[in-house]
């Protein structure tokens, strides 16, 4: 049966932690070598919005996987501009085996999923960004913690928050977010995440104070104050924030704490320089684990397709 | 012997159908795997004017025959800009194996192919767009038609009716064009195309009346009536064009004809909606099979290079 | 032991040559056909000022090396602008093998390398182009002449001037350069090479005769007037440059030489249409040759890492 990968939501936990197993399999299996799980494939990849780290880690992904993924730019195709969605995505998916979009709005990619005869997988919208989050999740089971683990959020109630609620909130971990004060994640989500704890057992703690978030915790993550579109906002934004930097205080709080970031880092704003040189390894481990995560996702929708 | 493929009258009947053969064995033989058919080889595809159709079907098209194409947009190389068309064309040419040129001007697409050492591919010029027609042939071979078929143009005396004209002309298909009075084909090419029609048995019709061109014919085929760069005119054309909407009314005047339509689609302009999803199937058909045209073309012309 | 390649003055005579020999072989053993020499190896090509040649060069080149080259222009990476140098290198040399980079500032190439896990390669930065030095060399080695040859550089001393000068004091060449007073090369890298031919028994001839240069030459070789951004300053290097026009005379005043440019070329500017015409074959042997020396520096700096 064809499945998309639009946001975290969609899945169960078991499907979570079998994409992850299956990352970390091909991960350890075919370190510097290509395989053939995606041999003769193609991949489109439409961005809307430009972004370096998504762009080579698909496209590397996907070669290193024995495939081919193509590299398609605002300039080469504007979703919904020209022609309807409807339209170019049945065009699209007549002709290659799978799409990665990276848009502004959650509902085009979802609009464009309905029409598409092949996977599609959300490379980043307003909504969600759930490709990092497997990607995180895979850096935390290699630094031996897991779905029992405790992880900290810091800061804005963001794309990234919402995955993050809806990740911990299907496998069961510990997951507190400190926002500021009017910078929370909507109550919308705040409900489905708290739905779903019932059932994975996950403790959902929403706050604004970051040191009761970072008590003991496992992993604290951050993400920058402004994103692409929000620069106007930076200043209202740092005085709002100006609590939420991460710092060795704030770490020094945790269960001996590993410090995660999706990158890009703005300095001395939501982490301190250093915290963020001390946790390094940990972060450009997380950004490497965007092609395994990555990789895992797009096997794992491949098989679906013959089931 | 070196050929290029620049516009359909540079071809016989053998060699069109030859190719389109050969772009069915190629479908038919290797779905869903790649072949070795350009094994090694490098395509470099030069778009002065974006295209995701053209883009996404060249490469992928390479990429599944065994080679690889090089996406080269305006911002990366202006023809005749910066240096002169012959230096361009000599360099390019010695370190790829093909080359397709989306531009403009014809003039422009000749003069690189003069220089150029190998094989120069037509990926739509102002004049011209004979990769669409060989996808519009192969999809009207599929449904069961052939050269001895009726085909019926409704609308613009552009790009796409010029090869059309071409095409059918030289198999000897019955070719009848509707355009509205002041939008034909040029008087040069309906002479050219009578000349043809001598020789091959085609039997070529220009009219002004939709429904006489739809009466009878196995395919009713149209675009939209203003093409990139013809915006401002859109007003003017609306009036020109307002009855050659291809409605229902007119598929049924035809020998229980299919729709074609190279896309975007405006609907409720040159077909109604309603058309258009009935015969979505066979449209999107169509522009699938502009992959498999033109994996058909690019071997044929491998092929002649050795011979 | 891993190695970047920014700048000829970094390398050795047996270094160099060792690299162009092995060029040389790649060239001549896999003429047409793919190698295995950086299977399933990735190259990143990060484009801050666009360029075919070397684009198409690089892209083409890893492909028949059996590896894949991303293709990252200005729109979707700009080095410094939204995080650190130092974080873009660290990423990305986590995701590719290897990174090509063409940018304005040299020093931003090497702070890139400096955090790079992986080999940088320059590919163009305003100080210098050692890669098409490579190329120029293996154009001579072709025609018969090595590093006891005379090499005449007629015109402006700018990064094309600038590398031929560290090549040829390292190598051993007889190096003539004719610039017009004011466009010599800085005193700085002078200095460089007289110290290297100490070495090397280089013989080095600064002049602002261009027939002093030429005389019993080798080679002649030039570069367009105005390098990209200069434009405005044109008239007044037109003036400057008036004498400096290869011409016919000149190449009467050499050893029978060979005339070679690194393109896009200027005619009637600093060269004449005849000359270049005579000698094109050379000049597209040259820029087919980048092709081919870039595959000698990426299998060479591979070849490196495993020592």
């Amino acid at each position: 049966m064809m499945r998309h990968f639009l946001s975290i939501k969609d899945y169960t936990k078991e499907e979570l932690l079998e994409i992850i197993d299956l990352a970390m399999y091909i991960k350890k299996e075919f370190k510097n070598e290509r395989t053939d799980h995606l041999e003769d494939k193609t991949l489109g990849m439409i961005f809307e919005k430009s972004s370096t780290r998504t762009r080579v880690s698909f496209e590397v992904g996907m070669y290193q996987l024995g495939g081919h993924a193509l590299f398609l730019s605002s300039k080469d195709i504007q979703l919904g501009r020209g022609e309807p969605m409807k339209d170019t995505a049945r065009v699209l998916s007549r002709m290659v085996d799978m799409v990665m979009i990276r848009t502004f709005s959650h509902e085009k990619l979802e609009e464009f999923a309905k029409y598409s005869s092949v996977p599609v997988i959300n490379g980043l919208t307003d909504n969600f960004h759930p490709v990092q989050i497997m990607a995180d999740f895979l850096t935390m089971k290699e630094k031996g913690l897991n779905e029992n683990s405790s992880v900290a959020w810091i800061g804005d109630g963001n794309n990234m928050a919402n995955s993050w609620l809806m990740f911990a909130s299907i496998v069961g971990l510990d997951f507190r977010i400190a926002s500021p004060v009017g910078y929370e994640i909507p109550k919308e989500w705040q409900d489905i995440a708290q739905e779903n704890a019932k059932k994975s057992g996950a403790k959902i703690t929403f706050t604004n104070d970051p040191n009761e978030a970072c008590r003991d915790a496992d992993v604290v993550t951050t993400d920058v104050w402004a994103s692409m579109g929000q620069e106007e906002e930076q200043k209202i934004r740092e005085k709002a924030f100006a609590e939420f930097t991460v710092t060795k205080e704030m770490m020094n709080l945790t269960n001996n704490g590993i410090f995660m970031h999706c990158l890009p880092v703005h300095r001395e704003e939501e982490v301190t320089e250093e915290v963020f040189e001390e946790h390094a390894d940990t972060v450009f481990d997380e950004a490497e684990n965007r092609l395994h995560a990555q990789k895992g996702i797009m096997v794992w929708l491949d098989r679906q397709r013959s089931k």
